[in-house]
């Protein structure tokens, strides 16, 4: 099997080349984002070009138009990638930092250091901006990247990995540090994850059947960034305007994102005064009501929400709204039908948020404010691969910081356990 | 299938009290570990009767003395479990702490605030010790339990089970908390592995073919306790006294855990100087000594080291040695041979020193000083569940911190995202 030899060959060779990668200096993995970011520029009408071979091929077979927009490279967004590099290049490198110091009484110092993952292996569906961000973050925290991107962006992956090639030369880094595997089909997938002596991490990027496979496949650790069903709770004593204004953002400014609002809870005692100015306003927004028996007594165009809507990520003009009769249902149907990605309280009282904000067990908890936010740029990162809704390793925005591990260093002068 | 019915209602049960578990306060938390640790004395004769049923059955069936002293609970074993919930007690508990703290130009203030994980099971072979220490740590930290023990030990299981589900109810806490799941054999751990609904980590304690299998059949995320295959590396400009004495003692002081040299590595130009008097004491100390042919050379009585020795874990008297010609080469066979546990480097020079502790890819690594320290209580955690030698979430010895993970809590007054 000629694919499988190839895999393993790249892969071994990109761990081998892990080692090197942790110990660039800043200035030289800065030098290659900075150069990817000009050649990204000068070869715009190249990547362009062997862009739309992809998007022809896709819109032949008709694939869906979200599909093909996801595909699609245009001038305006390879200069975004551009710019976006240059931003890469002016944070903070992680590696290195000490996390913590210690003096032991035996005399020994113990340094907990920060320190790259090693091979981190990230497999995408087919959104070239991906090959070009995820390969930013992980060589800029110092790790090797193994690419396996979608097959239908192909083409637009080959000419991306070799400005993401010429760049590493021109910074006098090993090329081996990003590898695009593009043999062996989906048993070329399977085969990969199977490689645990080479590979630290994976990281899937897509929707929700290609997370789950990756992760019934993987003997490597895996992060997962599921969807995001996300709920904002308006409160017996929320401030109404507050409440209008908040939710009408979390559902209508982006609604495909994994952080929009996808289930509204109200409390009872403030559902008859909320509810038909929310409405009004949804109304407005084109936002399709879906409504639980008690919110159809009040929006009298709501329809009726089933089971099944309280699970769903909607990633669209849709709502669901329900009535409760407590805070605590509120936390108990978030805690059930949650994603545990981002979910908010809108409540004028303290104690109610610090219940709601404890309790309440997602990545982001929010008091009086837009699930909107939960983003690694919004955080003040910088920039982020993701947002994890595991809770090992890394929760929420994932960027350099959760890119990196640590290891221990200890200085000693000739210390022997008794 | 019973035994499935029973191992989901189980597992649900912990699932659901993890919400409350979270949430306890410290004092409540340790009233539970001192009452675990008196019922522990109180009940000791009980429990060594229980224990007597296991080890006598054990040794019926031919079980290995190293096994059944693992089964084995006396009444010192009894005594030092107890004192160690007392200890475990007075750790600081992580819950709650502030990890980090923003306030965004857009006003909001983000919390990064370390919470349990939820629900951890342990899988592990017949070492009833385990039952009581990982219950301690996993509840000191605010976790729920789910506890797989081996079926050999399952008298000395069930009957610590019982204090610990009495020590619950004497601390007002949901019993539910701590659970021991003993159905549907081999079958019935493969179908645990499965419920990645409801626990979110999974610890193996074993051997490495235990490990092997909860790793390919598990879709919770698993952290992974290999064996330790640790290194000391004697350089060209070690202090000779040092490195005899270090060496001596990271191989013969407890040669059966996981920190203790298995492969000590000479710099060629300080070989014959060393070896000759390291040997002796090796062989004073009764280790069997298996070299390279460099160091057969000087030690006559050494054996010959196979490429499988490079590779083993001895747990027991026995020492490969092998001479190289530089660091890097140390360096590079560590990296190949080495399970990412602890090595050391013996040099009086800075440089090489730095480089080894850089290069070095294992959760500890040491200048001037021996592997044993790798442990948690060596390095001033209180305790530990374990060395992980994975590189995602924890790395090295693992305490209650390592047992917790964040959320963030965002607080603001109406922000929304433009």
């Amino acid at each position: 099997m000629d694919w499988k030899k190839e895999i393993l060959s790249q892969v071994e060779k990109t761990y081998r080349c892990s080692f090197e990668t942790a110990h660039l200096e800043t200035t030289r993995k800065n030098d290659f984002l900075v150069r990817l970011s000009e050649i990204l520029q000068k070869k715009a009408d190249l990547i362009l070009k062997q862009n739309q071979k992809d998007v022809r091929r896709c819109q032949k077979q008709n694939y869906s138009e979200a599909f093909i927009d996801r595909l699609l490279l245009t001038q305006e967004r390879i200069r975004r990638m551009s710019s976006s590099l240059v931003n890469i290049s002016n944070l903070e490198d992680p590696v290195g930092t000490i996390i913590r110091e210690t003096i032991r009484p035996n005399g020994l110092l113990i340094k907990k250091i920060r320190v790259p993952i090693g091979v981190i292996a990230i497999i995408y569906e087919s959104r070239p901006d991906v090959t070009i961000e995820a390969t930013s973050l992980c060589i800029k925290s110092g790790n090797c990247v193994i690419l396996r991107g979608g097959k239908e962006a192909v083409f637009s992956n080959l000419i991306l990995v070799d400005c993401i090639k010429e760049a590493l030369n021109l910074a006098d880094i090993n090329p081996e540090a990003v590898n695009f595997v593009k043999s062996g089909g989906r048993m070329g997938v399977r085969y990969m994850l199977s490689l645990n002596d080479f590979i630290d991490l994976i990281i899937p990027r897509g929707g929700e059947s290609l997370i789950k496979t990756v992760v019934s496949l993987s003997t490597i650790p895996v992060i997962k960034h599921y969807k995001g069903v996300c709920h904002i709770y308006v409160d017996r004593d929320a401030d109404i305007r507050m409440a209008l204004n908040v939710c009408l953002n979390a559902k209508v400014q982006r609604p495909a994102t994994c952080n929009a609002m996808e289930t509204l809870l109200v409390h009872r005692d403030i559902a008859k005064t909320f509810l038909p100015e929310m409405a009004e306003l949804f109304i407005k927004h084109r936002v399709e009501i879906r409504g639980c028996p008690e919110t159809m007594k009040i929006i009298s165009s709501a329809k009726p929400a089933t089971e099944r809507d309280w699970h769903e990520e909607y990633l669209d003009l849709i709502v669901s709204i329900r009535i409760v009769n407590s805070i605590e249902e509120a936390i108990g149907h978030i805690n059930k039908y949650g994603t545990k990605h981002s979910d908010s309280i809108i409540t004028s009282s303290n104690n109610s948020a610090e219940k709601f904000l404890r309790e309440v067990d997602s990545a982001c908890v929010y008091h009086n404010a837009s699930t909107r936010f939960t983003d690694g740029g919004e955080f003040g990162f910088g920039a982020e691969i993701g947002i994890s809704t595991d809770k090992i390793h890394a929760r929420g925005p994932m960027a350099l910081e959760e890119l990196t591990t640590y290891k221990y260093m200890i200085y000693g002068n000739g210390q022997t356990r008794t």
